[in-house]
């Protein structure tokens, strides 16, 4: 046994009943089944095994119990090819992976000293004594190969049972990806037939996703053979659709089925890349030298925190009031005093004045507006929850549109925010 | 069937054999296992439902595919007193669990007239026509019992079979979460013998998580019975014991165990609830009828958003300005000159005269301001990326500090709005 050793097991390919190799997923660990720590390890080897090639069919997420890991495993044995678990390989007694795997695979748990070397020398380096519990870390069952971890003291253990492929890796997420991205590519690669899978992505936003799929229908029914995803979020709905490009009847069937899906769904689309909206519109604005301001009320912060998420946005954001206040929209925005009295702060007339007014106050090409009532409270009679303006407006080209989001404070911020950003986005595109 | 007509079906108790009730969650959905989506909705059930008393033994999750979810039910009924499932209930052919659920449940599907009715109302509200494809969505399993969705089209689904509960939720998050607590809580609650688990939250900001766990090292050592989970998020490090209160040797030991802990963490705890830090804030500054106003640089917003994602912050939030070029911050905020040209934007100086400068432009007794290098970009050879300062200002008390949040642009962001909430908080206690 040394590190990564793999090659010598690996005779063979790893045969796969299916065409593409099914993976499983396991999960191990109380806080995940606490909710104390979303699992987004699984999420992440999800996305970045479908990459691979590989098909995610099941994840599991079980406690740090013997039995229970035990019989994950037996389970899994008989459905997928490749099994990948991450977690329980830490030193404190509630780490017991490796005594569950011991009894699993039949063998006898070892101190591998090159292991506890290099635990020693990595508490050295941050001038620390190594405490006595990570030696824990060192021991490893006798029949497992052990796969370098980078950034940490857990190795990675790889075993091949039946002719399957069985890897378990520590659970700290930057652990878990060094060795994933370091080594577990390659392993996973030279050992399996995988497939090239590709993904289409095209995501809309203003469209409910029933609406989506009714634009759409007579397309999929034309193309029974792709097997399209909806993907609803606040921001708007996302279809995405897997394929093996080797297995495409012809070359020119995915172009002539996305040609029509583009047909169908039209401006909806704002990407067909991973890019979020607000990236896009930062795109746009870019690319056009155009500068962006934003006066934000109901939304309260949010379309400038979307906005400044994507690196680089000081080249074309310039700032953004949130004025929750009738005040600070006639102070800062210049919104007068008498359209706020005649129509109220929540209406076209106000939402239209906050555009123009943070335009000039920026000295921007484009800005965005919000007004609304996000609930629960400040509905009136005539102006219910949910009630929301949004305004944008690019050079001397401006518009405002009326909005009800529904009753749920977030939703309709995220709502708004998307909306506005949309209207920005066509705005600019229409220049 | 009707709407929430649960209770009729349930006579006696659902009996569990282990002492705390066990639950299975299982999640349906292509886009987890692709890792599109993260699995949120499984680690906010767990935590709900640990805190209801009930233990969750584990999460499964599956394809769209009717024979995976046939199979994962027959295995949850195996293990677990209650199942309870998400998502795979929206209007597109993709969505194939009520398919299923009527092959396991040996039933037929039927027309539900009150819930096409409720459909129509809902696009009706918003001034759009039902798409003829959301009739699938008032089409239920005969067998089923159904509970009402506050927020959406789709109802949960309640079986009952060889004294399991047996429950299906829609997976988009907002509805799922206005079902479980408008409806299933009390559902659970009623049906279910549940010890009286109990749990006390205490919610630090400002220290690592080994920081915190240094802190309490000696208490934990002499109070062995209780288990203490740790849980590290953007806004600080909350520590949550879980205890059944019959259990305890005496009523008296939870009190001083508790005492402890608070003499260890001092004041690093902002709250022992489920409160968040913008809403502690949020209730001091309303206590003590004080405004706040906001100078927001390299937090692009989201101080401004988590604030306003509290219900009635209106009331103490009159607004804020994000000034993310130079321009603005002379400009809006009166940042001198001088201060920009010889200390730099990022700097305790600008930090100080953002915060005053922003309490006199909303006339507001509190502020808050933030400027610093989010990345990837902006850095230069004196000023690493990462480095931010925060002030505050409370009525004639001022505060500037310091920070490094590293090289996370996202993380620096929460960091940042964490450490400005945090200058605040302190600075309204010291009055």
């Amino acid at each position: 046994m040394a590190l990564i050793i793999y090659e010598k097991i690996m005779s063979t390919k790893v045969k796969s009943n299916s065409i593409i190799p099914k993976i499983e997923l396991i999960s191990i660990g109380n806080e995940i089944l606490h909710g104390w720590t979303v699992n987004t390890n699984a999420s992440w080897l999800a996305q970045h095994l479908s990459l691979l090639g590989l098909s995610v069919g099941w994840i599991t997420t079980i406690p740090d119990a013997e039995q229970e890991i035990i019989s994950a495993l037996q389970t899994a044995k008989q459905r997928a090819d490749v099994i990948l678990s991450t977690g329980g390989l830490g030193p404190t007694p509630d780490d017991i992976t490796k005594n569950a795997l011991c009894k699993f695979f039949n063998t006898e748990m070892i101190l591998h000293e090159q292991t506890l070397t290099k635990i020693k020398k990595i508490f050295e380096g941050r001038n620390l004594i190594m405490p006595e519990i990570n030696r824990n870390q060192a021991m490893v069952p006798g029949s497992a190969d052990l796969i370098d971890n980078p950034f940490g003291s857990a190795p990675g253990l790889l075993f091949k049972k039946d002719n399957k492929l069985i890897i378990f890796l520590p659970g700290v997420p930057m652990e878990m990806k060094a060795i994933y991205e370091t080594h577990l590519i390659t392993l996973l690669k030279d050992h399996l037939a995988l497939p090239g899978i590709r993904t289409v992505i095209m995501r809309t936003t203003g469209l409910a996703e029933s609406k989506v799929y009714e634009m759409l229908e007579n397309t999929l029914k034309t193309y029974p053979q792709f097997q399209v995803s909806f993907l609803p979020k606040s921001s708007g709905v996302d279809i995405r659709v897997n394929y093996v490009s080797e297995r495409l009847e012809s070359p020119n069937i995915l172009d002539s089925f996305c040609e029509n899906m583009r047909k169908d769904l039209k401006d909806y689309i704002y990407a067909e890349t991973e890019k979020e909206l607000p990236e896009i519109v930062g795109m746009l604005l870019r690319e056009r030298s155009l500068t962006l301001a934003l006066a934000e009320s109901f939304t309260g912060g949010l379309i400038s925190d979307w906005i400044t998420n994507t690196p680089g946005s000081s080249a074309y954001f310039l700032g953004s009031t949130v004025t929750y206040s009738n005040e600070s929209k006639l102070k800062l925005l210049h919104v007068s005093q008498k359209t706020l009295q005649k129509f109220g702060a929540v209406s076209q007339e106000t939402a239209l004045e906050m555009v123009q007014g943070v335009k000039k106050l920026f000295k921007t090409d484009c800005a965005i507006s919000s007004t609304g009532i996000a609930g629960p409270g400040g509905a009136t009679p005539t102006k219910p929850v949910g009630l929301c303006f949004l305004g944008a407006i690019c050079k001397d080209k401006v518009t405002v549109k009326q909005f009800n989001f529904g009753k749920n404070r977030r939703f309709t911020k995220e709502r708004g925010t998307a909306a506005g950003l949309e209207l920005m986005r066509r705005l600019i595109l229409d220049l």
